[in-house]
């Protein structure tokens, strides 16, 4: 988050260049008066902007509309051959890379798979680095079209280097990540993790454009949330904000794989909600035995289907799921809370028809009525979408750096 | 909070004002140059600042100070006679009003105890008057040399006007109190909760001073956070952020008078330590059925003296509390918590004696690291001084404009 207790006018810059591109990558064609008049910037400030960011190629002149006799006023627009982003999506089982353009429409995407052995930070690197490498080969542009690489990784990270990371198989511990990336690939580089990059994303193209205080839950294998407040991404003191699936929602409770009981992960993440299908019918045909994707699959499916059984799991997953949201709301008062990740992809919608009529029993009614709750609308992967976005946002604060 | 993502000039400039200020007001005597060092601000900002604030009498030049040879530097101190300010806390036994000088030190307080059966908002809004009006008469000063009046009442505010209130007395819902105070006070008047204003203090006075990221948390009959962020207060969408209270840790647990289930306010607010007791030992001499202050203060005195069903009651609550921390310490990954209120006067240290060795079983370890954890060490009632440094905030916030 910008400091605007010990602010700057270049803070204030920086923040107004996003909100502004913000509005235009949303639309076509725009005027300077009319971004203007949406984003509440002066015409002057946005002028000012639209001119930086001219020069940066980010933006291009497109001809004039009609002002009903004025002086014509000229249209700009994102011009996508600006330059490449590209996102890195860093899970347990694969290495995501997409390649954007300037209008972050994908361009091209590498998958890579890891073996469940090859956990080792100079193995998931070089992954990492023959993505980015394919992708670059595949689009057919120059390395120096790049603006940057955002790459999301699980667990705790130190922007400036150290990650450690949360996957049960992976032991990593203040591993410089950021280092062994740079000794390979020359790009501008930014680091974060799954729930910062899927609340960018959410800010940029999804729920959470032009609200100020969006909380995007991820339901997947882990679980979390990604804040923003004043329309900006909430870091918190350590860069470690967000870790609702850690917080306590049933007092020694199931043993979670941070060392604790009763995290919200353990009920709503993929193998809690395995769980509660193991616990109401253990030899059910929906049970995937180390499978998560294929379990909630089946249970999206029976679900559909009627199937009394998945219908079950979906109403006791929404039990915990209704108040691990509603401690969201009552602590954090946002204006929209999404759902995002491949869980919610798959059971967000069944889910949020649970939750929503038990809500009021947990969340407090003044801001409950305030929040909009919603599965996230953005398609693909959110998570390589916010790491371009980081790419993007990096690139964008340094305009105008010497 | 201010909206930088939408951000003016002007905003930061508020901003900037209330670091500069907050700065200022914690030493005696300091230059420009100074100052600018510690806040980060620059030499000119600073300059310019302080040009405004001498001209709106809040601050004074006190002579030079010796720059070893170069040109000697003015040196400024806040000038306590530039204004009155005065706060008040509206409980639901007592009104309590303090009036305080331009550096916040109290001039005179004025307590007017409300019987159980006062709770009609014309009877509150007499005593928050007639308790201005015996302050001001106290201190000897005419209405005109008071920069503003801020007021705390439990509950929802809506700044603007509207107040529903939590007492579990009182049956307020949407009370225009703005506006039947104004009837009677014609004095820029501020309204907030007990929360926001007890944050508010320790941002200005207390552990909050030059941190970004601060959780208050409440600990009296009722129990609730106030939040800071990027310092500065945290409201969310509808002024209802920090309803830590009522966020659940255990699911189907003690009724709560919110009309929810298990809300952390019936395991660490006064009446749920009460019922910890009775649940421990119903015929306990500590126990004063029906008085939770002659409670608090005979567990204090037990748990001094080494009685085994006070400490037991502590170790109780503590295994709680510090569950509730860490959900707030893993979700928002603050700098610093501060205990705050009556209960955590009367019993803050035993408990947190108690709660920091478990902490690290439920926050994980990288935000718990980071995060101070404190008893407030304001004296007399945080409440009336924050709500008096609203009025403070808000006299800053109008300098300049027209």
């Amino acid at each position: 988050m910008i400091q605007i207790a010990k602010g700057t006018s270049r803070d204030i810059r920086v923040a107004n260049r996003f909100e502004l591109l913000r509005y235009i990558i949303a639309g076509a064609t725009v005027s300077r008066q009319r971004a203007a008049q949406e984003t509440g910037l002066s015409v002057a400030t946005v002028s000012n902007l639209v001119g930086e960011l001219l020069e940066s190629r980010l933006l291009k002149e497109v001809g004039f509309e009609d002002s009903r006799g004025g002086r014509p006023r000229g249209l700009v627009s994102v011009d996508p051959s600006g330059g490449i982003l590209i996102g890195v999506d860093v899970a347990e089982t694969y290495v995501r890379v997409e390649l954007f353009d300037a209008h972050l429409s994908g361009l091209a995407a590498v998958e890579e798979l890891l073996r469940p052995e090859e956990n080792r930070p100079d193995q998931v690197v070089g992954h990492v680095v023959s993505g980015v490498r394919a992708g670059l080969a595949r689009v057919g542009v120059p390395q120096d079209r790049v603006l940057g690489v955002g790459v999301s990784v699980p667990g705790q990270v130190d922007r400036d280097g150290g990650v450690s990371v949360f996957a049960p198989n992976w032991d990593w511990h203040d591993v410089p990540l950021r280092g062994l990336l740079a000794e390979q690939l020359s790009l501008p580089l930014y680091l974060d993790n799954p729930l910062r990059a899927a609340v960018v994303a959410e800010l940029w193209f999804g729920a959470g454009r032009g609200r100020d205080n969006v909380a995007v839950l991820n339901l997947g294998t882990g679980t979390g949330a990604g804040l923003a407040f004043a329309g900006s991404l909430y870091r918190g003191a350590t860069n470690s904000a967000g870790e609702w699936g850690h917080t306590t929602l049933v007092m020694d409770g199931r043993p979670c794989r941070c060392g604790s009981r009763g995290c919200v992960e353990t009920y709503v993440g993929a193998p809690g909600i395995m769980q509660h299908l193991r616990d109401l019918d253990p030899s059910s045909p929906m049970l995937r035995a180390g499978d998560q994707t294929a379990t909630i699959d089946a249970l999206a499916c029976g679900f559909e289907a009627g199937d009394p059984v998945a219908v079950k799991v979906i109403a006791e997953t929404a039990r915990y799921l209704a108040v691990a949201i509603a401690n969201v709301i009552n602590l954090v008062n946002p204006e929209v809370v999404v759902l995002s990740s491949w869980v919610a992809t798959r059971l967000g919608e069944p889910l949020l028809a649970e939750v929503r009529p038990i809500l009021g029993q947990y969340a407090l009614s003044r801001p409950l009525a305030a929040t909009e709750i919603a599965v996230s609308s953005l398609g693909g992967d959110p998570v390589v979408l916010g790491a371009a976005t980081f790419a993007l946002e990096g690139f964008l604060a340094a305009i105008g750096r010497p």
